[in-house]
């Protein structure tokens, strides 16, 4: 499997936080000699928030987090890649708890301390013995700097680790925010369609920073889009040690740098996942402003980005804006189709309902054969803006997804 | 460009119907020497039926058709291929309205028993001075026998020319109907995403025409989907001449034969769109079962149907059903995921929110290899059922979609 084009020259350093450290192992899970488990431990006091796929077919270890998360507190957790445990009824149950059992004797915890996360095939049995059987092991090598590995192991059809890292300060103490995500296929929101998990030494109530996680995912993770299909596992965790030593935020809306720094890590990996989206030559950003609400704005945009004969004319480097058009029609929100304005690379191509009459496609030409294309659209309706970032369609995804299990 | 894999050996002969005369005519309008333009001559008394695209921002013969359709009455429909003279503003407008005028005053009508159908690129001027050229020359080869090359006529990215046709007998009378279509990108239902005209020599009252045409594109037009992308120019009119002689039928509910004819006439033709799919190499029948509503059956089975992950797996003739557990789970309608039953080539290959134990993938290996596929899955919360069909997302769609333009 070849790098995306679309990968970064170079992967961000990122610091140890106080409270946080990781260890991966190779469990022989779907492939040998591959690190495919990732093992996190956190300590006494971290606080959790997580969001989770809306799948009705969630996987198990979906039902279990949701079920941890009501503690807000984490202690341990275990992500592995290979096997998604979706779809495998009380066995899949079963593998969860054989995983939690064996990593809550380790750390001496409580199971809704516990979290698991699972990537891979659907319906095939989770073998929870090669798992924990590698558990005891890898306590002697957990250690605050596995950054790298440890977005590694958790990869799937990924052709590059995905991480993000910002600091700050918070009355004069300095928080660092980690984060590493996984995804490349099955990406559609709602919430987020992959697994990320978000790492932060500052002090936190669950409470604030669940609605901190929130908010920083809408804009993030649940504005992008490789295929328009959901994942059965998605799932993004925020753990926050405490080991900063600031004053503990209770209040999200005060907390309006951390907010900002945590949308930025989000939003970077959030647009690695874009990047890396299977078989992904550019990376597209389409932006509908003139909607009625920014829903209406962000179900435009995903039906614009998920259109495959929009993004089948982006791959070719074809500036067929008739197709925008088509998606804006079948989208359902409300637009005015004679007010309807397209501007492609900064370029109106069609404004009033129409070509626009100065256009011409030499205009766009370089732009829509470089690696990133920005389209806006106005609907002419309202004031509500909402940004959807997506790839195109290349013969390379239909290449992955046919072979994926063989 | 080859044709589709899934074409007939042999087309439908089909024979004149008393009142419907046709003539075709190269303009011009996007290709030299293709025939481009059909025009259709309907006697005096024709009632006609109509049902149209949902999208926002439908074309403007569909906008005029849509009007005319109020009088219930049809003298003169002209068709034209490579133009669908959408999002084309005022001129789009004045280009149908030029087209009219020629045209009614060649068949001396008035304005609302004259439909216009247009298809191919979006947002370029349609020129309506190289269809009213041909109009009058055109008269002179009216006559009852072109159907195939009528459908031709009416073909984009078509590969083959799709014609049905039924008779039956109503009162000791013979009754035909001839039906043509084009579709083959852009197609998802709501209502038909394509081009079809149906003509029939029974003497139906046009309020009538309307609920049967209505009902035969529920289970046909409406269930079919290739790509997800809904057309601005979709456009199914059936034309009822009424030359057989039979009493007029005045209640739908009552003409069961004719319903019956009616939409295998319908569905035969939806299935060639599917068959004809841009790039298609496999059809394939999703039947939901066990849902809440029909409605939702029809959801689910979309859902399935327009996922990529599904599409391209069965490109690859690979029994990847842990994609339909996603695409169900991502359909938002109510399901069991513990009671989710999916059946392969009638194989039981899940079952109880678990893959079958007995099952082994070698048992629809040659079923998924195959041209036509079936699947059914029961999502175990009701008794409502739908069959969606579609398509596999192939290589050719991406070269046809990347170069359909150039």
């Amino acid at each position: 499997m070849s790098i995306s084009p679309l990968a970064p020259d170079i992967f961000p350093a990122l610091s140890p936080i106080a409270g946080v450290k990781l260890a991966v192992a190779c469990a022989g899970i779907r492939h040998k000699n591959r690190q495919d488990v990732l093992l996190v431990e956190l300590d006494a006091g971290t606080n959790v928030a997580g969001v989770f796929t809306t799948s009705l077919t969630a996987s198990a270890p979906v039902l279990a987090g949701r079920e941890a998360l009501k503690g807000g507190k984490a202690r341990v957790l275990v992500v592995n890649s290979g096997n998604s445990n979706a779809f495998t009824g009380k066995a899949g149950v079963a593998a969860v708890d054989a995983v939690c059992t064996a990593a809550t004797a380790l750390f001496t915890c409580s199971p809704p301390e516990f979290f698991m996360a699972s990537t891979g095939v659907i319906g095939e049995k989770l073998p929870a013995e090669k798992i924990t059987a590698v558990l005891a092991p890898m306590m002697s090598t957990l250690s605050g700097a596995h950054w790298q590995d440890a977005a590694k192991a958790i990869m799937t059809t990924d052709t590059y680790p995905k991480l993000a890292t910002r600091s700050l300060s918070i009355d004069g103490k300095t928080i660092t925010i980690n984060g590493i995500a996984k995804g490349s296929g099955m990406i559609a929101p709602d919430m987020a369609t992959m697994l990320a998990f978000i790492f932060t030494d500052a002090a936190i109530a669950p409470k604030a920073l669940q609605t901190l996680l929130e908010h920083a995912n809408a804009n993030s993770f649940n504005a992008i889009t490789v295929d328009g299909d959901t994942s059965t596992s998605d799932t993004a965790l925020l753990f926050a040690t405490g080991k900063a030593g600031n004053p503990e935020i209770t209040d999200a809306a005060k907390a309006k740098e951390f907010a900002t720094a945590l949308h930025e890590v989000l939003h970077e990996l959030a647009l690695h996942i874009v990047k890396d989206g299977e078989g992904a030559e550019r990376l597209v950003a389409i932006t509908v402003n003139g909607a009625q609400t920014p829903k209406a704005a962000r179900t435009i945009g995903m039906h614009i980005a998920n259109s495959p004969l929009v993004k089948t004319a982006l791959a070719a480097g074809d500036a067929n804006w008739g197709r925008i058009v088509m998606a804006v029609g079948k989208a359902g929100e409300k637009a005015d189709r004679d007010k309807l304005t397209i501007t492609i690379g900064g370029v109106t191509v069609a404004k009033d309902g129409q070509a626009d009459p100065s256009y011409h496609e030499s205009q766009i030409e370089s732009h829509m054969k470089g690696r990133n294309i920005a389209i806006t659209v106005d609907v002419g309706v309202g004031t509500a803006s909402f940004t959807v970032w997506t790839c195109d369609l290349t013969h390379r995804y239909i290449d992955i997804n046919g072979s994926y299990r063989t």
